[in-house]
């Protein structure tokens, strides 16, 4: 099964950007984590903090692989062309969030993107990421 | 580890109603394998239509078990009163959906409840449940 | 022909409550004078202030009578839950009022049920009822 | 008795139009069986698609008629004209609308016309003009 | 000098039209009192209940008379039509309400015609007309 | 004098939930030395979680008891039922709030119940309870 | 007959403020004017930047003078204070606004005042306070 | 191939009305230039400044003809009923605007024909008609 | 125990003004009752009708009385500068309505001044001054 | 004439992505024929789903080409940056949309682009393109 | 050069209120040292709990100083008089806020000045005011 | 001490674009005055008009320079991705406008980046930089 990470703008300074919301771990050390917990999937991963190259990527990707984690970060709540993406894209698309958007400012209530996603989870930190690598898991093909 | 699914109006008609929203399963059905998947969790199950006996419920409950997976069902949009009840308990509350209620009529998209709870997953079937259960039982005690 | 009637919040009062809006008539002598009038239709009725007891007669008798005349009262304008039952069941359900909601406070205009209903009849009075068992009636089987 | 039944905009292509929310009978053909039903109520009929001819009809008839039953089609939802000339006249007037107008598009949810008239009768399809027949008939005079 | 006054929808019933609102006078009746008192004034008068042949009788006397008194009616809220008709013609319009828009329902509060008339007057009764009348005379032409 | 409190949803839990919000003292504790300080009152309590069952308690008691101290929790805010429930009884309403719902979340700022009732006093803790049974005392029979 | 005319904020600036919008003659200049046209009428005049003043005055002279006159300039969208102190009072108030207040910006289409006033008349330039005595001198004592 | 032009309110002043907006050329001039310019299109041209005459003539060509070009000025944004006419009849609709509607004021930037039509054109002058009739003409049969 | 009264605009004249809404008792009437069932509270007053007056009051005595009961009529709704005024001083505020401005007009159920003050008392008429003053005595000092 | 299309976020998948609302050609395919259509027009192309390299494009080329042809896709409806670069430089712009954006989602409906652009030209397809191309040959230089 | 700070409610008690927010130092105390560091301004200093005597101040001052520091505290978001007082004069003006105003309620966001001022400088505490001088001494006379 | 100015979309048009709203000078001159003006300061200058451009310096360099001023454009107005950038770093940033953006179209009267910002100085073209650096330089470090 192949699997493709996608993080949205500021989330290359987790561990750095405010601890008390987003936690003390880095990413890439998240995800040494999870490719020793899921040997057997093979675990692509994405950065950008440039909104169109988020585009490129699902457009490269989005017709070949089982599925992809996307936490877009500020984006989620502004850009139709990234949901406009993911409606053109074949892989299904589950989004993540590490906080709880809910329970911050109002304007990170509304996604453009979870209607278009197969689900979302939302605010239980680097967990989420894990438990939409179990979701794909556990489809039937 | 004890946990606590609570499922609001209507979930009691699961298998029965509106199957090509909610899936064919009963969640009765669905219960048994819950439980033969994870042995060593203790795992309850309240249902009920009326608003007050959740509340009900999450007092008697939520001082005790070690986490509450909770589908209020319509409920989740329009119960202040369920939202204090998850605000005055100590066990932790995740916020369940079986379906995707954000690609669904704009009334589902705001939730009461979801800035009380730990997280919310929602869209991912009767799946949503088990990851619930994923969630609570990686969690430092 | 079994035709089922149920009433909602406050409509216990009929004939007690507020007589320059509902009248001074109680619903039962009324019901009295519906059975007389159509001997041939299996007229049934319940009344609960409870929300979810609404709904679980819904779900009991949703499955099987012919049509149901619903007067959910105050729970109208505000019960998502209550319109989630209406969709789950298979009988059809006539949404009755018997003042003009339309003429009164503005937060009465808006129906959660509506337009889960076959249809609306408001503002007749008592009358309400009977044109939603006469339009059962009529109704091709 | 005499009653006048009021058509308003694009009424006059029911049977033609859209069949999948209106049906496919004319209302020419409607108001002959209603006539052959209620042989002893004096039924007149009018149709315009312009707007001030509605008002027009109203005010000639509305000091006379002992009813009158509106389907002001898409003017319902903007008229405040219509809306004044229904409390101008003294006749009590009915809105009736084919279509349950709750389960369509959210710009038809609100009618000018409602407050002033005695009730509304909707989504019934033609049987909605029979019912507010029925309605006048057991009004005590 | 050549003045027009037009009247809106419903207006053809003043002294007719609930009396508590607008008074127990007929505006024709008025109008021969208004000629009475200013004989130099050339006072012609239009009434429809149609919008488009209010609009008709802008385009033919918009260019020609030297004042329009214009109660649009309940047009005066909803019709952009009639406030473009107001903007295509160079004769100075006048906007005139008998009762208080203002003290009545919200949806009186606003006007499309208010910035395409030289001032509005409202809530005066009868008097509103006469005192448009007055404005026109006492203009530097 | 007889009077009523009622205590809606969580209100159970006074002493127990969100001190700091709250206050620690049980209602329970409270209610008998508001008896001590008030002897000559005749004062009765109810609490519930359910709806449904404050509307059942403000039938059975409203048109007998001399005053209802009403306190309904998070359906002071979504229940249309409970309003009407205060206008179609005769006995006069106090509602109370123990915290100052217009410093907390903007959903708590609108009660349904407020334009129903006698009056409110809010954000003055338990001792809100005895200024409205003052209010009781104080008023001409 | 006795009027007082009341002038609120940045009036005392007419003839010097913003020509294009107001003019270039100054209120005491127009005052004048006024008194010479209408010598049997006893006009006072008062002006004040100060909302509380404006309440003081209206209080002093508003229950005793046959009419008032008021242009409350920027107070008129923003004082519910004044608004009450003109309900408070029992002598007539008309509204007047030099310019057209519905032409400019959206914040000025909007006034407390209007539904407690007698009438409104604006747009009209000096001329308005000149219409407003005409139609207090028309109306039987 | 026959096409049908319709234009509705205040579009029979153009080159009379407002030239900085709408241009100097009348459109029957206009009209004679797309005759000469496209001599195999059967071109026919209606006016009117009623909302319901326009709803006539669609009603009347709009199941025979191959594409209608409609600019219903005013009424774009704010009749319903011309909306439902264009869905009641059969032959393709263009919608076309003269000005750049969202340009000017923002109750201009909402049509009500828009998702009825088949698509828009507006900004581009009298030469909207003439891509209107390009568009036709291209289209396969 | 010192306290302070203060009343804001049109309060002065409550006797006089509306007494359908607010009584007919003056406030200095009120007032001497008051002093004389409290003799051992220090109790002053202060009245204005200009809005800088009252902040004027609330710097000078408000960082040394034990409580100030404020009923800034108007200017509750308006008012930002007195919501500051309430924050900046030390004693605490009580915010009383003699009327229910629940029941009143939409624009006086909000106000700025309800979340710096203490709690809100309001709909208890003149009871609801002495009801602040309870509660000032049997706060812990 | 030099004319520039410029293609936003998405448009890079026409022909691949959601056919049955794009069609199933791809662009560079239709381009040819435009090409081969209109041999005089020398007519660039470019596309990126990066918003700030379409504004450098812009940029780039809006001081010296004849007219630029933009389908800014889901950037349309959330980008000012985009609008501030139209209105930056000086070549016409012609806004295009293959599909009739307002029989979409609502958030589609509005364009930050349309108000500076020469017009609009949308839901016509591909064809959408060319006439942009004859408006611009047309136009007067 | 010919410089006026006014300030407006509650800013007199700096240095006393609300430290946290506004700083401990006394505007007084500020103003000497504006004073000693621009010994070539003359610096003139006004402060006004009175929304109208700052209007007064404007008028006064505003036709001859070159320029006026403007801080309206709250009279900032809900004074159109104000504005109105602005727009009436010629003296430049420069708005400034001691704190951040758009890290603070949403209430204080918006500025009914803003727009009638030359800028806004806001969140820097006391050097904004410096700031303000700083401006005005390099704008070239 | 060590300051980046950043500029955001069109910015680098400074000179050329609409010249009446942004003044005829390059940034790229004023940049060289403002060094000249203040030597001690290390001024660093980026402009990009892609978005994550922007966040990737503010990422690079917000962890070390001495202050950051921002003019992020139409970004300013849709960027949460930028607005979280700035929380993310530990510089503080000062955003900066040229225009007065509260005077403008009221979409730029919202920034997603005031409550992020240590404050706000706008519509003093150039001067605001410099007043920016002025701020920092006198900051005690």
């Amino acid at each position: 099964m192949k699997l493709l990470i996608i993080n949205g703008p500021n989330l290359n300074l987790l561990g750095v950007r405010e601890k008390s919301i987003y936690g003390s771990e880095s990413f890439e050390n998240y995800l040494e984590k999870l490719k020793t917990r899921y040997p057997d999937v093979d675990l692509a991963y994405f950065q950008s903090n440039i909104e169109g190259e988020l585009i490129n990527k699902l457009h490269q990707e989005g017709f070949s692989v089982d599925g992809i984690i996307l936490n877009a970060g500020g984006y989620t709540h502004t850009s139709i062309a990234l949901a406009d993406a993911i409606s053109a894209i074949t892989s299904p698309v589950m989004e993540v969030h590490i906080s709880n958007i809910y329970a911050r400012e109002s304007f990170r209530h509304h996604s453009y993107l979870s209607s278009r996603c197969k689900g979302v989870i939302c605010g239980l930190g680097m967990e989420g990421y894990r438990l939409a690598i179990e979701y794909f898991l556990n489809q039937p093909k």
